[in-house]
């Protein structure tokens, strides 16, 4: 393992009052002391580990900057090595400089996520906890950040853990019973057996079913907004917009798309798709672009079908039939009633609308006055939290995680059938070490450089 | 004095592995434990000082964050007062959830330059080393770095400190000589009061005149580039680039303009201005833009006259004396003879443009293969490096600085004529006085809110 001192810049790129530079690796403090003077004459190597040690970076006898040191400790350290911090003035070209000089001094430039790579090869945390920490800095609402800490916190880990007590359990059974063949002994009775795979079975797939809520905590709930033109449907969109900067000050890094955008509300990201221009047309090249409508229709986790009061509901058939007929299973349909505030008589048009759709979820707003928007967005919000996952309950996200739990799960599933027709145990055993394998992927227990590489490059450097 | 608890975030914004929240202010402490939960169960305000210590910023009973932090006890802290400095994920999420819950504690967001102007209220630097934290952050060359060090450190004030008990000496003087008028005792004898005034005056002046060198290293030298079109210009500009490139790291931050190139050089910034399109016209329109251009050379430190050695030497004189009729007094000239690489006779241009120009600096260059690049380099950098500034000289970059030392000498000079004409003591100690007012407003023992206002609103948050 290489255990070289790395260094980077850790607090974000640009100009700020103070910025982190981070060394990690073994004779980082000794690295770090032959460019650092303290005023007391202290060395870094003599310094109390933790302790925020005021001194000056000096560069060939000229004085860069004025800093403060923090040492840690291998193994008390994030990374388990030994690790230096200096925190200098937020200068970008004080930042370069200082790292710059940590190079020419012996140190080298950290790849991206290697400090979190070591903190996992030194055992300070497994490969799904590391994985974690990116989503924890790539967290742009409550719910995703929520998740990304969970799993960074281990409950992921301890949950994986469980699982492979169960199968370990089924392997020494199986195993045992293999030993002793020739005698003819069942250590491991068939029934007891194909009970504990069952299970393993019901817990990889609550697993592999939480990733569809996963990955949309992560990416953002897709919301389709579909209905005539000219409804109010970006009025709708500036109008939950508002109402939430003004429950949350701006939060950095949100993208924004042309065509979508991505809002977080109530501390859930949204991904609202604007898809106007449903309506029959025998053009083509119109055809082609209302299948795309289409599509984001059979994708979108929530579907807002509005219409105008004030034009009447002539048209509104055409367009519940459409959308209805395009639905995911799983997706939730809301009506919305736009411009209630110009709208002298509501009653008939929701009665025709009840009609229409009967059962639907019916909603009156005013997008330009903001009426029922908060209600609205309860609605959305509740998307996610009336999910069947409890808020304690792990929640897989990572696509990575996903795939190897199809693929555990597989293995389990002949496991099961194998137990099932009397299979010779050498093969069922076969079937759970291979589940296991994929388990271990996930934790990072079995890996490969390249699986390292892939997880590791989509880390920012510093991290 | 306003003693409350002050919050910031303190690094870049945006995303990195780091993030740094500071608190500052009476109660910092008790504050920031609030929301503070180490699994020792140890409380921020028993933790040992300058310690980082590691622990869980729950919100409401969510985990938010887990953090590094490290408190610093009044007066040792950079502000004076106690502090905190929280270390989390480097989440802008994160760091947007940790400041709104600082503030719901209690907790007031920090007014750019806040952090700085505390440790002036506070004693811990004087106004102009609060000022070289802002020109240190802002510095983007070596040169600009080393002179804003120099006067946070304090080289600034302690050259004003002298100067004010040069003052002071002469007002005790003056004054002596007055309480004892009625006995006719001249206690001052006026020749040495006025030496020291005029050893007064040199410093002051020696000190204002280093402004247009300070000015420059913080803003960058003028180079304009003057010549006929298509002699190399861009070329010479890329080739000067490419070869600073080499030497030196991206440096983030460079500013870039459509007319101006900034480059940093062997440490110091140059705004390189492209003078094309000088001729002879009578068109009004054209006569007006190279108006501009001959202002542009005018404010040049540097004037790079440029010609192309394949076309011959036939229209240099014009230009010569165009620029010559314009260059600045204390601006230095070059003249680059380019395209060296595909001269066969260089002889016979060199030898043309001597008789022309009789005694300027020529230098033949190929801004294409780079012949002679870092030559030209070299000359640039010594336009500051040749200064009759030392390294260790105090060097005035600061506008309102150099305002206050015009102002002082002005006072003195005032002073010195009435030395030199026997006017009443009274009045002569009424200007030295004035003087000392002056010298006071640098170094913010005289200010006004208003003053610390204009000054510290220029700050970055979190500083």
């Amino acid at each position: 393992m290489d255990r070289s001192v790395i260094c980077a810049i850790a607090t974000a790129s640009g100009s700020g009052a103070i910025a982190i530079l981070r060394l990690s690796g073994a004779g980082a403090v000794e690295l770090a002391d032959r460019l650092f003077v303290a005023p007391s004459g202290k060395h870094l190597k003599e310094a109390a580990p933790n302790t925020a040690l005021f001194g000056q970076i000096v560069d060939e006898g000229m004085l860069l900057d004025e800093v403060l040191v923090t040492v840690f400790r291998s193994p008390h350290s994030f990374t388990g090595e030994d690790t230096v911090e200096i925190a200098c003035h937020g200068s970008p070209y004080i930042q370069q400089r200082l790292l710059q000089l940590l190079v020419r001094t012996g140190a080298r430039l950290a790849a991206p996520g290697e400090f979190t790579l070591r903190a996992f090869l030194n055992g300070k945390m497994d490969l799904s906890q590391a994985e974690a920490v990116a989503d924890l800095i790539a967290s742009s609402s409550a719910a995703a950040h929520r998740m990304a800490m969970n799993q960074m916190k281990g409950g992921f880990s301890s949950e994986l853990r469980r699982l492979r007590e169960e199968m370990l359990q089924i392997i020494t059974l199986l195993e045992l019973e293999l030993d002793f063949s020739e005698e003819e002994v069942e250590f491991a009775e068939r029934t007891a057996l194909l009970e504990l795979a069952v299970h393993i079975r019901q817990l990889l797939t609550r697993l592999a079913h939480s990733f569809s809520l996963g990955n949309v905590i992560k990416n953002g709930v897709p919301v389709a907004i579909a209905g005539n033109t000219n409804v109010g449907k970006s009025t709708l969109l500036n109008a939950l917009l508002n109402e939430e900067r003004a429950l949350v000050s701006d939060v950095a890094g949100t993208t924004r798309d042309a065509i979508e955008e991505t809002v977080n509300l109530n501390g859930v990201l949204f991904r609202f798709i604007d898809t106007a221009g449903i309506r029959e047309t025998s053009d083509l090249v119109e055809t082609m672009g209302i299948e795309r409508t289409f599509a984001k229709i059979e994708q979108a986790g929530v579907v807002l079908l509005m219409t105008d009061l004030s034009r009447g509901t002539e048209s509104f058939s055409y367009y519940y039939q459409q959308v209805k007929a395009r639905l995911a299973p799983s997706a939730r349909l809301i009506i919305l009633l736009n411009k209630t505030d110009i709208t002298a008589d509501l009653l008939t048009p929701l009665e025709t609308i009840r009609l229409i759709t009967s059962g639907e979820e019916i909603l009156p707003i005013s997008a330009r006055t903001g009426d029922n928007i908060p209600l609205l967005m309860e609605k959305l919000t509740e998307v996610i939290t009336a999910n069947p996952f409890g808020a304690a309950d792990v929640i897989v996200s990572n696509t990575r995680h996903y795939e190897a739990l199809l693929r555990a799960n597989e293995a389990i599933e002949r496991a099961i059938a194998g137990l099932k027709t009397s299979v010779s145990s050498e093969f069922i055993a076969q079937d759970v070490r291979e589940c296991l394998h994929y388990i271990g992927e996930i934790t990072g227990t079995i890996t490969t450089d390249e699986v390292l590489g892939n997880i590791f490059s989509k880390f920012c450097i510093g991290k």
